[in-house]
C-alpha cells in the first residue's frame, strides 16, 4: 500500500494509512465463526464523534454512520479528522449498505471519502439526513446512490435484515436501526433523547424498542454523551418561551444564534419573530441551505413572507428585524463573530440591539464563543446565553432517559458508544444497574473487534485504527510529528541559524545568519547568537569537522544551551549548514 | 526609556514599554484638580486578572491589589501577563502604601514586580494575605515591609483614610477596603460574596457597608465576576456532605483536587477523612505551603495524626488513604495530571479509586480538565466533577447578592470592576436597577483615568497601558510580532529555503536546501519546491537580481503560491538566501 500519496491526489485510498502507519501492528482477529456477528466501530468510542460502526456477517458488511471529528488543541492547524477507513477499503465490495442514523457532521461529513473509494455504495437514511447528504456530496462533486427509509420500515441489505425507529433528537428524522441476522439481534439507537412532549410530536418508539426488546436484543449500541448527567432533559418547548420573553422586551434588532440543523430550535425562533411582528433573514450559508431543505420537506413552517433576503430586512426598523444565524460556536469567520468585530458587510450591530446564544458550548469551544460575548458586550449589545438563561437543551439522553431506554430494550449485551471514557464509563454503570451482567457490558474502544456468538458478545481481538487528520486539501500527511513540531513551533518559534563552510576545510564561509520568528519582538534578543555559533564553528573546524550534520549538531545543542540559560525558553533551534 | 532592556537582565523597569510601546500615545490626563481623587485601574477591568487600581489624591498614590493574569489561546507560550506599570514606576516615590484584598495570584501575583521598582514599598493586608505573599517574595528573593490589618480596623497612608471590612470569598481573611479623602469616599469591595452561613462564622460586612453608606459613599468599585448569573451562590457549608457521600462510599483510595488556597474546602475535606476513618496527604507544593500557613494562622483545624507525608499515608490500606492535591484545572505537570497518565512516581491510581474535583473549570481549561478526567475514566477510577455533582460553589457573588450590596451602600457612583466586558455590562444593569443614575455608573476600561469631584465620578482621560507578557524568566520582550508568528507557525509549521548565490553574479551555488517543520509527515512532500526554486534562481539571476533580499523575496512569492494551490495551506515560509 503505498505510503506516498501526494497531497491533492484524488485517491483517499493511499492516505489514512499514512497517519495510522506509526500505530503498532496489532494482532489480526481470529477469522469469523459462520453463526457470528462481528463489530468494529472505526470512530466515536473513547470520542465524541466521527461516529462509524461496521457489522459483519456471513463475509458481508453494513456500516452505521460515517462521521468526522473536529480537532482539539493537540491538533494545531488541523481541519476535520476522519474515521480511519482502512478496514472497509479492502473490503469495499462486501459492504452491503451505508445506515444513516441523522444528519449531524459527526454521523455523515466522512462520507464523501468513503464513497470516493465506492461512489455507488447505497446510502440508507431518513429524508431530512439524505437531503443534507445531497447537500454536501454536491460540494464534493458526488452524486451518490441514496435510498429514503421512514421509521417503522423493514428492509434487507445482504444477509443484514434492518428495522428503522423514530428517534428524538436535536435534529429532524433522527432514526435507530435494528439489525436482525441469525446470530442475533441488534439494536444502534444513534443520538438519542426521549423529549416527552417533542415539537414535532414524533416521540421516541420507546413501545418499538420494548417489543423488540420482548423478542430479545442480543446487543445493545447506545448514545453515552450525556450518561454522567443524572436526571431529564427539559423538552425543547421549554426553550421557545424563554428566547421569546427576550424576544417580546427587544427594541431594536434580534440576532438568534444556533446550530444549524436544530430546525425546531429555528422554528420557535420563527413563530416568536411572527408574534412579534418581526421579519426573518437566514444568516450564515448552512442555516439559509438547511432551513430552504426543512422547509421543502415540510419540517419547517414559514408563515407567507415572514422570511425574506438579508438585504430586505435590513431596510426594515429594527425592532421588526430578526437574523437567525450561524456561528453559536464562535467560529471566527462565521457572520455572528463578523458582526461582534463590526466587520461584518451588511450588518452593524449597536448599542441596544439584542443577541441570544440559543446553543451548548462544545467543550473546547468556550473561550471563542466567550470572545464573541465580550465583544458584543463591548459594544452594548444585550447578549443572553445559556449561562444565564435557559435558551439550550441538549439533544441527548441523560442517566434518567438511559435508564427507561434500558427497562424497555432488556439487552443482553451492550456496547456503549458516543462517548469519550468518562461518559462510556457512566453509561456503563447504568446498564449494570439495571441488570446486565458486567461481564456483558463492553467497553470497545475503536478498532475493537467484539463478536456475538450464541447471545454472548465478547472482544476477539483489535484492528489498527489511527487519527486521519484532513488538512488543507491533503488527507493523512499530517500525522504525529508535525502535530508535535507545531505544538512546539506555536509556544516558543523557531531560531535558524544558517552558515555555510568549505566542504574541504570545514571553515566558514561569512559570519552566520541569525534568525528568530514567534520567539522575541526584542530585535537585539539574537545578538549575542552570532559570536557564539562562530566560536562553536572554530571549534568544529578545528576538530576537523567538514561533515555538516555534525556541524548541524554542534550548533544547535550550543544554541538551545544558550537559549535555555538566557530566557529559559525551548523555541525549536534550526540549524542549516551549507558545505559549498 | 530604553527598548532594550535586554532578557534576564533584573531591572524591570525598562520593560513595560516595550510590549506597550506599539500603542499609540493616548492625550494625557488633564491635571488632577486639588480637590478630586483620581482612580485608575492598570488591570482587572475588562479581563479577569491582573487587578490593580492607583488612587491619587494631592499628588499621593495608593494602590490596591497587584496581580497577574493567566494568558488565552491567543497568546501561545506567555507564562503570565502582569499589568502594565509604567504609570506608577514614574511615580514610585508617590506611593504611600499597596492595600491587598485578598491572597489570590490575579490580585498578588505581580507585586514581585511591583516590589522590584520600590523594596520598602508598604503593603498593608490580613494575616493569611500577607503570608501567601511573603511566600512568594521569598520565591523571588525579596523582603517586603509587611503590615498586617484586621477587619475593622482604620489606618492612614498618606492622604488617605483606610478602613477595612471582612468579606466573604473562597479564601480566608478576605477584606474590602474605604478609602477616604477629602474629595470623598470610596469602597471597594475586592472578590466578594455574601455566603449567609460561612463556615468560620466570619461574615461579609454587610453592616458596616450600611453604616458607611448611610455617611455616604461616593465611590462603588464592585466584584462582577457573577453579577451575571441569577441568583445566589449556595452555602460554601453544602459541598462538605456531597463530598462525604462520596468519600462514605469509596472503598479504595480517595483523591480530592481543589485550589491550593481554598482553606475552607480543604477543611471540610479534611473532616470528611477524619469520619471515614482515613488519613491525608497533601499533594502538589503551593497546597502544603499553604494549608502549612492555614494551620499556623489557625485557619485550618487538623486533629492530631491526621494529616502525614506521602509516603506514610502510601503505606496504608487503600480505604484508609485520602489524598488533597492540587491540579484541579488540569495543569499538565500537577501532580493530578501526572496520576491520570500513569507518570507520577508515587501514587499509581488503579480501577476502583476515587478523585472528586472539588473545584471550578476556570473558562479555558475545560479541555485540559476533561482530558484528566478521561484518562482517570479510562483506568476504571470513579471521578466526581463540578458536571455530575455539586462539588463546587463559586467564591463570587451572583446578582441576587450584589443587590443587597448596592442597598447597603447606596453609591452615588459606581465604577464595575473585576469581570469581562459581559461581567461589567450586567453589573452597571444592577447599579441602574437600585437607582444608580445611569451616568453614574462609569464603565472604564484599563488605563481610564477617572476623576471624583464634588460627589461627581467622571472620566478625564487615559493612560497608557499595555499587556506585559512574562515568558520564560524576560518580561516585555515577547509582543504582538512574537505572538501572531507563532500562532502562524502552530498552525501551519514552517517551510525553509536556504540557499547560496555568488554574490557578484546572483547565481546559484549548489542546489537549495528545503526543510519543512510542522508542515507534513510526508517525506515527499516538498519534494516539488528544489526545482521550483532553482527556476526561480535562475530567473532573478537572468534579471541579474544580486540583493539577497530581493531573492528571498522572489523565492517567498513563488513557494507560498505553490503551497496554497497544492495544499491550501499557509504555512510560514522563511527563505535565506547567503550571498558568498
Amino acid at each position: 500500500m503505498s505510503r506516498s500519496a501526494g497531497p491533492g491526489s484524488n485517491s483517499p485510498a493511499g492516505r489514512p494509512e499514512q497517519s495510522a502507519a506509526r500505530v503498532r501492528k496489532p494482532a489480526p482477529p481470529k477469522p469469523l465463526a459462520k453463526d457470528a456477528l462481528r463489530v468494529v466501530a472505526l470512530g466515536g468510542i473513547g470520542e465524541i464523534g466521527r461516529n462509524m460502526t461496521v457489522y459483519e456477517f456471513d463475509g458481508r458488511l453494513l456500516i452505521v454512520d460515517c462521521g468526522v471529528l473536529f480537532p482539539e488543541d493537540g491538533q494545531p492547524g488541523v481541519d476535520l479528522i476522519l474515521p480511519d477507513l482502512r478496514l472497509v477499503e479492502d473490503r469495499i465490495d462486501d459492504i452491503d449498505a451505508v445506515v444513516i442514523t441523522h444528519g449531524h457532521e459527526d454521523h455523515i461529513g466522512a462520507l464523501p471519502w468513503l464513497l470516493r473509494l465506492r461512489p455507488d455504495l447505497p446510502v440508507l437514511g431518513a429524508r431530512f439526513s439524505l437531503a443534507l447528504i445531497a447537500a454536501k456530496c454536491r460540494e464534493h462533486r458526488l452524486t451518490p446512490t441514496l435510498q429514503v427509509v421512514t421509521e417503522g420500515e423493514r428492509r434487507k441489505a445482504g444477509p443484514f435484515d434492518l428495522r428503522f425507529y423514530a428517534v428524538n433528537h436535536s435534529i429532524p428524522d433522527a432514526l435507530a436501526v435494528s439489525i436482525r441476522t441469525p446470530a442475533g439481534t441488534v439494536l444502534h439507537t444513534g443520538d438519542i433523547k426521549l423529549d416527552q412532549l417533542p415539537l414535532d410530536g414524533r416521540l421516541t418508539d420507546l413501545g418499538g424498542f420494548a417489543r423488540l426488546g420482548d423478542k430479545g436484543v442480543d446487543l445493545f449500541l447506545v448514545d453515552s454523551t450525556n450518561a454522567e448527567v443524572p436526571g431529564f432533559v427539559a423538552p425543547e418547548r421549554e426553550i421557545g418561551p424563554v428566547m421569546d420573553s427576550f424576544i417580546a422586551k427587544a427594541t431594536q434588532r434580534v440576532i438568534v444564534a444556533s446550530f444549524a440543523s436544530h430546525v425546531h430550535r429555528v422554528q420557535q425562533m420563527l413563530d416568536s419573530a411572527y408574534r412579534h411582528g418581526r421579519k426573518v433573514a437566514f444568516v450564515g450559508r448552512s442555516m439559509v441551505r438547511n432551513m430552504q431543505i426543512a422547509q421543502e420537506l415540510g419540517l419547517l413552517t414559514v408563515p407567507d413572507g415572514l422570511v425574506r433576503s438579508l438585504d430586505k430586512v435590513l431596510e426594515l426598523p429594527p425592532d421588526q428585524v430578526m437574523l437567525v444565524s450561524t456561528g453559536s460556536q464562535g467560529e471566527p469567520l462565521s457572520a455572528l463573530s463578523r458582526m461582534s468585530r463590526g466587520e461584518h458587510r451588511q450588518v452593524n450591530l449597536t448599542a441596544g440591539d439584542t443577541v441570544i446564544l440559543a446553543s451548548s458550548m462544545i467543550p473546547g469551544n468556550e473561550t471563542s464563543v466567550f470572545t464573541i460575548i465580550n465583544e458584543l458586550a463591548k459594544i452594548g449589545v444585550t447578549v443572553v446565553h445559556q449561562g444565564v438563561a435557559k435558551v439550550h437543551v441538549s439533544g441527548h439522553a441523560s442517566a434518567g432517559e438511559l435508564l427507561y431506554l434500558y427497562n424497555a430494550v432488556k439487552p443482553r449485551n451492550v456496547i456503549p458508544v458516543h462517548g469519550e471514557w468518562r461518559h462510556l464509563r457512566a453509561q456503563a454503570k447504568l446498564a449494570i444497574a439495571t441488570g446486565v451482567p458486567e461481564d456483558r457490558v463492553i467497553l470497545a474502544p475503536n478498532g475493537t473487534v467484539v463478536d456475538l456468538v450464541r447471545g454472548r458478545a465478547s472482544v476477539v481481538g483489535h484492528v489498527e485504527v489511527g487519527m486521519v487528520y484532513v488538512d488543507g486539501n491533503a488527507v493523512g500527511d499530517v500525522g504525529d510529528n508535525t502535530l508535535s513540531d507545531r505544538l512546539v513551533l506555536g509556544e516558543g518559534g523557531f531560531i535558524s541559524i544558517t552558515v555555510a563552510i568549505d566542504s574541504h576545510t570545514g571553515r566558514a564561509i561569512a559570519s552566520p545568519t541569525i534568525s528568530g520568528r514567534g520567539f522575541s519582538d526584542d530585535p537585539k534578543a539574537l545578538h549575542a547568537v552570532v559570536p557564539l555559533v562562530e566560536a562553536e564553528l572554530s571549534r568544529t573546524e578545528a576538530d576537523g569537522v567538514t561533515d555538516p550534520h555534525r556541524v548541524a549538531q554542534a550548533v544547535r545543542r550550543v544554541v538551545g544551551r544558550w537559549v535555555g540559560d538566557t530566557y529559559r525558553r525551548r523555541p525549536m533551534i534550526v540549524p542549516t549548514v551549507l558545505a559549498v
